[in-house]
């Protein structure tokens, strides 16, 4: 299996036919500490592959180097979880002159110190951190109500429909399909803050009973800031990341993608998706 | 104006057909700093806009608060930039007995103590960081090779193909319109880090006579990384945000967005863009 890519169990549903079992590929989201001269950086969330690029890039940006001369040696940190090399620890020395640049733990909430660095560890931070167990909540969502949530989605998107160019979130009651609230920002992680907040405030935490819908993919990110507020299902419109699906196995969140038309993709937690098709089987039998 | 949305004045251009000039609306981007009890937690780009949800979320994502009474107060702080208030710095106050979080610069390379923080201090930042100056880079870009940049970013994406849930960003040079470099990662920050990185490992920077496609929309950070590499245009298939815009106008950096078929719109640096109808007409006068 290359790094780049994770095949992973999905479930195919189309709203009142079958529900196929079958395997997908997904981008796989890692994270990645670079370390310069000794000293973290920063860790980032990315997809494995070219990450001496990538770690040179982000000196750039960061304004640390300007030429090749700048970055002298990078190699992979030699330690291992469970023995096994992860190959996301990434240690920068630079060139002669350069100047290190003051640790900024941009782009990531992660704490880590061994020199291992796994995305089975970014789950278990966050698992840790969490207030909520979402994996004992009984909600169902009707698969029809819930091919409809991105025309809502979209209907209630009053920037969107000007520029074309931002995010939503949306809570929506799991047994109603009533849109609780709606957020639009250039950041997805802020729209659904932004929902997340609206919540927070109205004393509503955790949110049990509730479905997230993104107008974007779901990443790692997403799923984590789900989970903090114990939302059980989060739907996209796009695909998953690798870390994404394998984080609402482990914690037991409903993850569902490509939610267009009256189909969906099921990554994780598929028993809270009910299809009338179910119940017509169920009551033939 | 609302704060949400933003006009400016841009260029639509078909190719070999005419230019129109008109306005567009963009999704505003703005840079939010949270204060929590009076200390810095986090600056975030985002449209401004239920700023207090926004931060109460980003402290239910960091696991700070689960209820609403640990959100105690939240006002924009009283300082202004020229004496108007950017209402971009929002002091918030815990309720009793909630721990304030460890301060994190998470999602922002900015650095600012006033009180007041605008898009403009964001983009003086980064002009100030960078080694390279773009306005003067006297590159042409044929509006027509332009056009089929999107096709050849498509056409060498491997995992997008696969997988549906990742970004691209490919660097071209200007004059032949051949592809140099093509990166693709979950982040898109990472697949341009990614571009760059592979640049300066070659000692190529300042990246003079190139243009950077990506799949995405374009953010401010986007156009800060293309500013730190001396970049001289950049090119998106979907929209650029407000302050990407502004940026881009005030570096000297060409904008193109909504890159799709043989049409675009032009953002800043139209006169890099040149169409065969210019010609066309030129050659009648």
């Amino acid at each position: 299996m290359s790094r780049i890519t994770a095949r992973r169990k999905i479930t195919r549903l189309t709203v009142g036919s079958r529900t196929l079992a079958g395997e997908d590929l997904l981008a796989v989201e890692e994270p990645l500490e670079i370390r310069v001269n000794g000293r973290r950086l920063a860790v980032t969330m990315r997809t494995p592959g070219n990450d001496i690029d990538l770690a040179a890039g982000f000196l750039v940006s960061e304004g640390v180097i300007t030429t090749g001369d700048g970055f002298n040696t990078a190699r992979y940190c030699a330690g291992a979880v469970d023995g096994v090399n992860t190959y996301n620890v990434l240690d920068v020395t630079l060139g002669p002159g350069v100047a290190p640049p003051a640790p900024s733990l941009e782009r990531s909430l992660l704490t880590t110190s061994s020199c291992g660095l796994c995305g089975k560890e970014s789950i278990d931070a966050v698992r840790t951190k969490s207030a909520f167990v979402i994996a004992d909540d009984p909600v169902r969502v009707d698969a029809e109500s819930l091919t409809t949530f991105p025309e809502q989605l979209r209907a209630g998107q009053n920037v969107f429909e000007k520029t074309g160019g931002i995010h939503a979130a949306g809570l929506f009651d799991a047994a109603t399909g009533d849109l609780l609230v709606l957020r639009e920002d250039v950041g997805r992680h802020n729209a659904v803050d932004k929902v997340i907040g609206w919540a927070v405030k109205e004393n509503r935490l955790p949110l049990t009973g509730t479905v997230l819908m993104v107008s974007s993919r779901a990443s790692f990110e997403l799923t984590q800031k789900a989970l903090m507020a114990g939302i059980p299902v989060l739907a996209a419109v796009s695909a998953p990341s690798s870390l994404a699906a394998e984080f609402a196995a482990e914690v037991g969140m409903t993850l569902v993608g490509f939610l267009r038309g009256d189909s969906m993709v099921i990554y994780a937690g598929g028993d809270r998706i009910v299809d009338r098709a179910d119940a017509a089987s169920a009551a033939v039998m």
